[in-house]
């Protein structure tokens, strides 16, 4: 997408509310239902926004068009960060987002995204779907009249943009950085000044030095964004969110009524989404890396005592949220998992994947 | 499974050929069509057989019922490894079965499964579906009048199951091994003598002293293989297969006659299937690897110098079949994609997850 249509988008989605008027309900005609999804994205944005049109294509031809979902982009409907309480609410049948925006409705949510120092997205997909992840979705989808489902995944993401290089952890203090979810509240603690601003927002922010720098999620979505125009030093490992969940969640009253074939659909094709579209991010990223740096951008890591910093924040922002039951029963339940899929994955994977660097030099 | 079954269901898959008698073609009844599948795995067997009963039932459930697949194991319409001519040749209508039995059919079928020093699973899937890969399995499959599927995969392959350690390469000149695909033909430069063994007949072999060791899957399938009884040494990583995919064959002149909504029911539940039981493999595997150290199996890594045997003597395999066209067509397309991949992969997710590691202490 160029420019303009994104910065027109982004507009748009800023002023969500304005739109939303109209009360969305399942459409029924002929046999035929239309579930409308609500969406954070603006259309067109890489990764986030393409996992959403899978998930709309799929169920449109594996259930030769009997049930189909209709999309809606910030602004449309609603805000990009107002899907959930819309679906909630029975505004919209569902939301196509990332659950951790929503760790004000509860703070638990964190974990079907992305939590600091938590799992790839293979171990997350692992814990979702083999460790109890799923039932707990659910259970605390319950809470706010949601069935919830894993559509999507951006795969680790990148530590973000900077217009300074970091140097220690006191370089936070006082920066300006956009960064949702727990991470963000890391790095709170840190010094820095934190705020979520919807992706459609961040050019904007980021250019006219609203912000001092950000994180988005990698190499393919951030190079459509065009940050590498206003800022030119990109972290490419990150704390914050080492495999990000996108999530949809789907109205429980409109869930409950659909037929056990039409829920079969969903469910089969929000997995075939997230093998799709995870593995089409993962091509992408190296090819768009290249291009970042021919045009400019300096890639760095973070050094080990800024990595020991974020340990310790985390482990603090982890600890803050103990009072709550349910989180602490999902983190449990996540750490758990985590622990045995990287058992087995440190000793396989990655001592291959060492070896392969060493013997072929790559 | 119980040894008794599992020895019961091998020997069926050993006397395979006598049950092959009838002509199986795709039954219609009342607009419901059944499409018969032959395995290459005995009922029961973890990862291989459950990623086929996984397609089994999300085909069922998707199409409520109008598009079913019939699973045959070894013995029950042909033997294990006639899969792929039985399917050809159009005596079933569908396999499931790992491409790189079929090398002698062609040798580029290796890369449809796992070859040495190749991709991990995630890495297989990014070429599969976003380099060129599915295209290529459909060029190939073409010359037997097949379309072609990715249906699973076992994650990273364990280095195998041995009577005594590996402290050279030397120790494998002589011994009598089992492993299929390229990564065999590299051990038989070492000196190997290696077998291609059906799974179900494997047991057997390794007890009665046949062979001396054996590479299967990864914990969670070789547990239930009971290969712990019979041999203690284990090697957790291996060189062979770093992320085996499984695999569909269907008779094209079936495939071409699916509706639009079944071949689109077909596709995206193969990606279903492949992102359900992979993690469901992986998020077994650490716990299985525990048991099995709990009942006295030692687990090792092969030392460096045995991994740049496996180095010299993979670039030589590989270079061997350089003389078929689609074979180097496919290669430079596999390692293309590979390349691109893992110069962002090991950025991120790498860097990641070697952080993790040292600030948790994990």
């Amino acid at each position: 997408m160029d420019r303009r249509s994104f910065l027109k988008t982004s507009a748009l989605g800023g002023t969500a509310a304005a739109a939303a008027s109209t009360l969305a309900a399942p459409a029924y005609a002929q046999g035929k239902q239309t579930l409308t999804m609500v969406t954070s994205w603006p259309r067109g944005f890489a990764v986030l926004d393409d996992a959403a049109s899978y998930m709309e294509q799929m169920v449109g031809e594996m259930s030769d068009g009997q049930l189909t979902i209709e999309k809606k982009a910030p602004g449309e409907l609603v805000g990009a960060l107002e899907v959930f309480d819309a679906v909630s609410s029975g505004q919209a049948d569902m939301y196509h987002s990332a659950d951790y925006y929503f760790i004000g409705q509860h703070p638990a949510y964190a974990y079907f995204t992305a939590v600091p120092f938590g799992g790839t997205a293979q171990e997350l997909t692992n814990w979702y779907h083999h460790g109890g992840g799923q039932e707990l979705h659910d259970e605390l989808g319950e809470i706010f009249n949601l069935k919830s489902l894993q559509v999507g995944n951006s795969g680790s993401q990148s530590g973000g943009w900077f217009r300074k290089e970091i140097n220690s952890a006191d370089d936070f203090n006082g920066l300006k950085f956009r960064m949702p979810g727990l991470g963000g509240k890391v790095l709170g603690k840190l010094g820095a000044s934190v705020q979520n601003i919807p992706g459609g927002e961040l050019y904007q922010a980021l250019s006219s030095g609203a912000i001092d720098g950000l994180e988005w999620v990698g190499p393919m979505a951030d190079e459509r964004a065009g940050f590498q125009e206003v800022a030119k030093i990109y972290y490419t490992a990150g704390f914050h969110e080492p495999g990000s969940g996108l999530s949809s969640g789907i109205n429980l009253d409109v869930w409950n009524e659909l037929s056990d074939q039409n829920k079969a659909i969903m469910r089969n094709a929000a997995m075939a989404v997230t093998h799709y579209q995870l593995s089409e991010t993962l091509a992408n990223n190296g090819a768009a890396l290249a291009r970042l740096q021919a045009q400019g951008v300096k890639t760095l890591q973070f050094p080990d005592d800024v990595w020991d910093a974020f340990g310790r924040a985390s482990a603090e922002v982890m600890d803050e949220n103990m009072g709550d039951e349910l989180f602490a029963k999902i983190r449990a339940s996540f750490e758990t998992s985590m622990k045995q899929s990287a058992s087995w994955i440190n000793k396989s994977d990655g001592f291959y994947v060492e070896q392969r660097t060493r013997v072929l030099g790559a």
